[in-house]
């Protein structure tokens, strides 16, 4: 069994680097707290005995040796970066879980036949570069490194500067390592768990998402001195569009979601038409023809409200990952544990993204889904219980112990 | 007569502090460069002989001398702040027309009866700091020098601190001296004078305008996994409301406008269902009772999506001024010296808010139009040409001379 509270205080210890006044984090990819978290992080794991290698995408792999070093190691893992207004567990949790494990082996001096790794993956949220789940995404061939050093942020920072820039520009060529199998441990993000009153989630699989940018071109004039009827308003014809996103994943529930969670209106001033309103669309769907019809259906009212309106409208796809399903074998193993462990479980979609989403696609991968308070995440307010915590951190102990013996 | 090639090379100097790629002008109030432009209009203020003093507000008053300066001063001006991405015009043509008007007199050696004055007020264009017109506002009273002094851009910078930190914070206090008559000449900001063929407009009234902030609140969470029937998107219902405050001006056309110019999302990440929207309302009519309307209106629907979403929705009025007619003997002047010229002149009332409104209320008080290309304003390509600024300038000189002499 792993210890709550070493698992507990760590996550608290991290959770301090970029600690908000809400009670949560705010630690953007590559930015100078990002660097303390992977310092510390660094830390532990050489107290613990781990062996260190970051790759060129800043990917960090914290190793264990086996008794047999040539098989493939078991891999955990997750991210450290958050939200704006993220929370302390999104991520964090998945990472030091892994933490904990190698500890709790530690401990009892058990070393397993394969080696086991803890990863961290750069850039996961997707909120400071697209795309989002960056680092796993390179890792597997499903986004170039090119492609991901040149993503800049919102102050035209390139990915690749601020990845020297904090020390974690590693040397070593993303994916050059197979894996064994992949668990990656993770707050629901979701109601579910709590409604259903269950401690473990065996996510069978995440569903499909397409992000994209859209541009909304008018033309600015004065407020008051332009007739309503001679407006070229960007903001009213976007605000349309805002709303569609939002109607679309309706018609397609339960699984379509649909987001427009960024806007940029130019010039932003009180008494100036926008002539110029950019905002992101965030699409998702269990299954990538649903997706596709959905994309399908923003278009159609894109094209309909250029003709009507004569406003130009772009629409710029900047992300996308299909909906993926997990290894039966891996969530079995991980049914099988909770069953052994005796935390009620149950079969589980995920909406998030999650690395393992890339991962799933090289290498037999499972995620372990814990309760989060209210079902709430990207919000200050997250919150897990740590005896849920260390549920899932059970299970997942259990499951590498299985998949690095045979 | 003015000198048109002066007039116009005294705009285009201007206009090259602040200067934009595009050919417009982001010099907003109490900024750097604000400071340049305004050491600008006081270094050829001193040049044409005339006295320079600056009020609390930051007003600046650039005095002619009269035959007996016990009279009142007959007053013209405007303003030389502009929007972000604003013209060489807007404001800036009515401090510099009556910079031209006091030249063309020293040209002449003709010294008028009543003392003459040009100028320029502070923070007329409101979007760096609110309310708008505010220095007018406060020589007036319509506006208090502590709320005005308390105002804080974006940024959270305190207008007083700005005005203080560029060296216009003056010593006299605003609104100490009567005024005699007052006419501004200004481009009209609107396609009427353009599509009629008209030269100049004798300004007859101004709509009346109130500003809100809105602040919708619901809950960040995520967008992949927060299903669709229980999110709390503040941008969805926001985006509800900023359709209805263009609805609604429609409603009330021809004379009725509603804008939202401005809008912020928090925490603005892609996949974070917004938490928060803040949005600017600006509406405007034709007469109180009309604006006071579309204000219910506007109240009625928000709340009527409170009580639909469960989400608060707050508004607030951060700016307002009634509709206001001009004096008809200002009009009447105007429209009598268009006709001495030879210029051909209408009635027409302006949508855009103008220091003159301010000063109606303590002085007799007009205003000169001119067209402007499409009737384009608050916008990088704003253009006026050089024969209608010169015709309204010596319409401007006309009635000035008039009055003083009187
Ligand atoms: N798990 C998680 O929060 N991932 C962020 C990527 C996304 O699903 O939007
Ligand atoms: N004339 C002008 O552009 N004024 C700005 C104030 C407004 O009408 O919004």
């Amino acid at each position: 069994r792993i210890d709550e509270t070493r698992l507990w205080d760590s996550l608290m210890e991290l959770a301090r680097i970029g600690a908000t006044p809400k009670g949560g984090v705010c630690r953007q990819a590559l930015t100078d707290l990002d660097r303390q978290g992977r310092d510390l992080v660094v830390r532990w794991a050489r107290e613990a005995g781990l062996s260190v290698t970051v790759d060129r995408i800043g990917n960090g792999f914290l190793r264990r040796s086996g008794l047999d070093d040539s098989l493939p190691p078991i891999v955990t893992g997750s991210h450290i970066d958050t939200q704006p207004t993220g929370g302390k567990f999104d991520g964090n949790y998945g990472v030091l879980a892994g933490l904990e494990v190698m500890r709790t082996l530690n401990d009892h001096g058990i070393v397993t036949q394969a080696p086991l790794e803890v990863v961290w993956w750069t850039n996961e949220e997707g909120c400071r570069f697209v795309p989002v789940m960056m680092g796993s995404g390179v890792f597997t061939g499903a986004v170039t490194l090119e492609h991901a050093y040149a993503a800049t942020d919102a102050e035209g920072k390139r990915l690749v500067d601020e990845l020297s820039r904090i020390g974690y520009l590693g040397a070593q060529e993303p994916g050059h390592h197979p894996i064994g199998a992949y668990f990656e441990a993770h707050i629901e993000q979701g109601p579910v768990l709590e409604a259903e009153g269950k401690t473990i989630g065996a996510v069978t699989g995440v569903l499909g998402s397409r992000w994209f940018d859209c541009t909304v071109t008018g033309m600015e004039s004065h407020a008051g001195s332009t007739p309503m009827s001679s407006r070229r308003d960007a903001l009213q014809v976007a605000s349309v569009l805002m709303q569609e996103v939002a109607a679309c994943a309706h018609r397609h529930a339960p699984d379509g979601r649909g987001t427009v969670g960024r806007v940029e209106v130019f010039p932003n001033s009180r008494n100036v038409i926008p002539g110029r309103v950019k905002f992101s669309i965030d699409l998702r769907h269990g299954d990538d023809a649903g997706c596709a019809e959905m994309v399908d259906e923003i278009r159609a009212k894109a094209a309909e409200l250029m003709a009507s309106t004569g406003l130009d409208i772009r629409l710029e796809e900047v992300s996308a990952y299909p909906a993926q399903a997990f290894s039966p074998r891996c969530v079995d193993a991980i049914t099988r544990a909770s069953d052994d462990l005796a935390y009620v479980a149950m079969p589980i979609v995920s909406g998030a993204g999650h690395d393992a989403v890339h991962v799933a696609r090289i290498a037999p991968t499972g995620m372990i889904f814990v309760p989060c308070r209210g079902g709430i995440s990207h919000n200050e307010i997250e919150h897990a219980e740590p005896a849920d915590l260390a549920a899932g951190c059970n299970v997942l102990l259990q499951v590498m112990a299985e998949f690095a013996d045979v």
